[in-house]
């Protein structure tokens, strides 16, 4: 296999790792009983950012931090591997409050063509944007809150990490 | 708000973390343009084991690092933010090797009752478990090489993280 750029960088960056890596011995179920759910934004470094040691707590990424897109990690998270805690974070200039579901559709008719925008269409694949930034936090604490398969005991708090000045403030 | 030990420390950790933060002049699109997939799993940091600086990268994550699970982040990473590369990375010890739909369903309803059960069900939720760790990795790799939405010029590796050892290797 030829290796691009991003590709060999992997390879080295585990040799480093894995040369110093001393946490062989950390078990499956998150120690410290939480799941952290977040943006896949770039520029956010969870484990720096909001404090956690390896082996704490479930990590959930997805565009724009979406409940909705992460219940069916958050359910396995909770029931089967015993977290008790759910820290929601969405963060200052997501890409999610840039763009509609149409506008995305019209970008995926324009670039990819009309078989892939049918794809989209069957799927009836929602992108899940939004246009308010706290009102999206204290909507998705809402959604898990409401949900059956979120059970009342979980502790949920709703956060916006700021990329302009690496800071996590509380929302919810 | 009364704030759990859980709380207490994204608050702790995120007064150090913006202190010698340096990092608010960082562009919204990934400046490598790549995005990395890979799971929830708390023993997994990928900044330091994929080698991941702040800015590089969209870090997707979910429960088993589903491709599935991941296509709408996958095309608004691409379609939206200019990513043209995908580090899909497994690991051992996952734990959707250890159970199958049917045994969620059923842990669910014993857990969170009838009407939690009767949700997924209405869902029709996928909890996405693979009995077999390489063979996942490459099958996750062929459904985006093969969807519509996701075009051809986008490179595509697969990767086992071992959580024994702290090392990345090629599977795809």
């Amino acid at each position: 296999m030829v290796a691009t750029p991003v590709q060999r960088n992997v390879e080295s960056a585990s040799a480093r790792y894995a040369a110093s890596f001393d946490k062989g011995h950390l078990a499956l179920p998150p120690s410290k009983k939480y799941l952290v759910l977040t943006c896949m934004d770039a520029r956010i470094d969870p484990a720096q950012a909001f404090g956690i040691e390896l082996g704490d707590a479930h990590v959930i990424r997805n565009a724009g931090a979406s409940a909705v897109d992460a219940l069916r990690s958050v359910i396995i998270s909770q029931q089967l591997l015993g977290t008790e805690e759910i820290v929601l974070v969405k963060h200052t200039g997501c890409g999610m409050l840039t763009f509609k579901n149409a506008d995305a559709y019209q970008i995926v008719r324009e670039r990819l063509g009309e078989a892939a925008h049918a794809e989209l269409q069957e799927r009836k694949l929602d992108f899940l944007p939004f246009p308010e930034l706290e009102k999206a936090v204290a909507d998705d604490v809402d959604f898990l809150k409401q949900s059956r398969l979120v059970p009342d005991s979980i502790a949920i708090s709703g956060w916006v990490y700021e990329v302009e000045t690496g800071q996590t403030r509380r929302v919810v």
